[in-house]
């Protein structure tokens, strides 16, 4: 997908605000923690390749709906790593937020990356402003109740809970969120963006419920195995992983199938079917996926 | 200040989304237990205030930028009473949200609270779209970091703290926020109104410190002398009762000397000398003070 290092610059330009020297130290320290060096920033470069299918007119406007979607994520990821929640050691191959820089901090961190995601896609639509307020409400279903993120982690306090509600919420959400937000940045219509977000969501999650239940540690920066520990919904634990990688295969052609009539419709079906590859490869399905099974056994 | 029935309802109104039946149920009750019933409502009243003095023409936009500020300052108190900062059993009379909830829900609910802040600030600009971005990078700075709320209540992890910044961070920013997106939502500037909001913020500070040191507990709906306990920076155990209040009375007067010229000035400087009032009555100099030495002592 798009440039890595584009993204990156505009991260770092939208974290620059917390790093003038003003402020609590430890809390800037902790917000860059969060968000650099990331993981692969797929979000992103997602909401840039729906923006560029689209033909994008306002790339400093797609540029900040990308960096906020991000943050977004990053912020999300901050507070599941929470001791209330995942109490998880490590992200990113390193000490997780709170590991590193203590609870409160990462509690403040979570809510200073959603506050400057917020603040980064407005500082974008200088140059479109009336493209504002439909971004800013995409962003916030994506991430707040009770459609986004926030409801899917809040599903996980519920007792009755429907499998596939959770994962849109928890991700499809946030992954629709980036496909509306690109077209919406470069001037489209966002409905027509919906259901790629959705179905590439369900496949990023489904992948990576296969990746906890088989992939090495080193190998994803985080520990495995956690979904099964904590009893968490995963189509890994419930499917088995052959079952997951079809069910995974499936959603990718859904996704391929659900982009919309646009100028660059034919790359970006071609840039999913290669990111997807990369997630989970196909050679999983022969050679890999009876060493894997053993492992997650 | 303006009728607070009007900004129940806007509250109401921001709320009603998550209200849907869609959605984690219990995430959704420990939203509405955050915001509602509410304490004071006294930075949203400021900010309408601001916009009625300023002439308000856009009174959708002035109450949606009202109800965000008061939104936002729902989350924080959720964020702050959570066991790894106050601890804090008992918020406007009732259980906390983490007590009430549990600490993952209360996590949520603060997070779920600043983007719907954000998104119901970007619905009421519907009327004025132009007004939009800055109104967004107001609120912005006014809750993250390095200036806001987040910086605010970071300050608390560090080792080195100066009183009055951590002060203005963490009470005065929103109230500047309160005071600069009133005036903005009525089309006017916002840096003349910045003033005005941080001396009221610092007085409101004073005025906690005051009534944590010395009030009675059920009089204020949360535990009393947790400054202290905590060892928090607070003027009242700094300067004393007696001193804490004169430093508070040369605040207000402070705070209605910053009002800047515009159609409404002069009912504004009468009402901040009249809510100034309620929140440390005159009366306390001379007859209360002594007393509420002894209890804080």
């Amino acid at each position: 997908m798009q440039s890595r290092s584009s993204i990156e610059k505009a991260l770092a330009a939208a974290m620059a605000a917390i790093d003038e020297g003003r402020g609590p130290p430890k809390l800037a320290a902790a917000l860059r923690h969060a968000v650099f060096p990331g993981g692969a920033r797929i979000r992103p470069q997602l909401c840039l390749a729906v923006a560029d299918a689209c033909g994008d007119d306002a790339p400093a406007l797609s540029m900040a709906a990308a960096a906020a979607v991000e943050l977004l994520h990053c912020a999300s990821l901050v507070h599941d790593d929470l001791p209330c929640f995942d109490d998880a050691p490590t992200r990113r191959g390193r000490a997780s937020v709170h590991r590193a820089f203590g609870e409160r901090l990462a509690v403040l961190a979570g809510d200073g990356l959603i506050v400057l995601a917020f603040q980064t896609l407005g500082q974008g639509a200088a140059v479109a402003p009336q493209r504002l307020a439909p971004l800013l409400a995409t962003l916030a279903r994506g991430v707040g109740a009770p459609d986004g993120i926030t409801a899917g982690q809040a599903w996980e306090c519920e007792s009755q809970v429907d499998l596939r509600e959770y994962q849109r919420a928890k991700t499809g959400a946030l992954f629709a969120a980036a496909t509306m937000a690109g077209a919406q940045a470069a001037g489209a219509g966002a409905e027509a963006w919906r259901a790629l977000g959705e179905w590439l969501g369900e496949a990023y999650q489904v992948a990576d419920d296969i990746r906890d239940a088989g992939a090495d540690p080193r190998w994803i920066g985080k520990p495995v195995g956690r979904d099964r520990a904590l009893g968490r919904p995963s189509v890994a634990v419930e499917q088995g992983l052959s079952g997951a990688v079809q069910h995974f295969d499936r959603l990718v052609a859904g996704a391929v199938a659900a982009i919309p009539p646009c100028p660059g419709a034919g790359a970006l079906r071609a840039l999913v079917r290669h990111e997807s590859e990369r997630l989970v490869p196909l050679a999983w399905s022969s050679e890999l996926l009876p060493s894997l099974a053993r492992v997650a056994a």
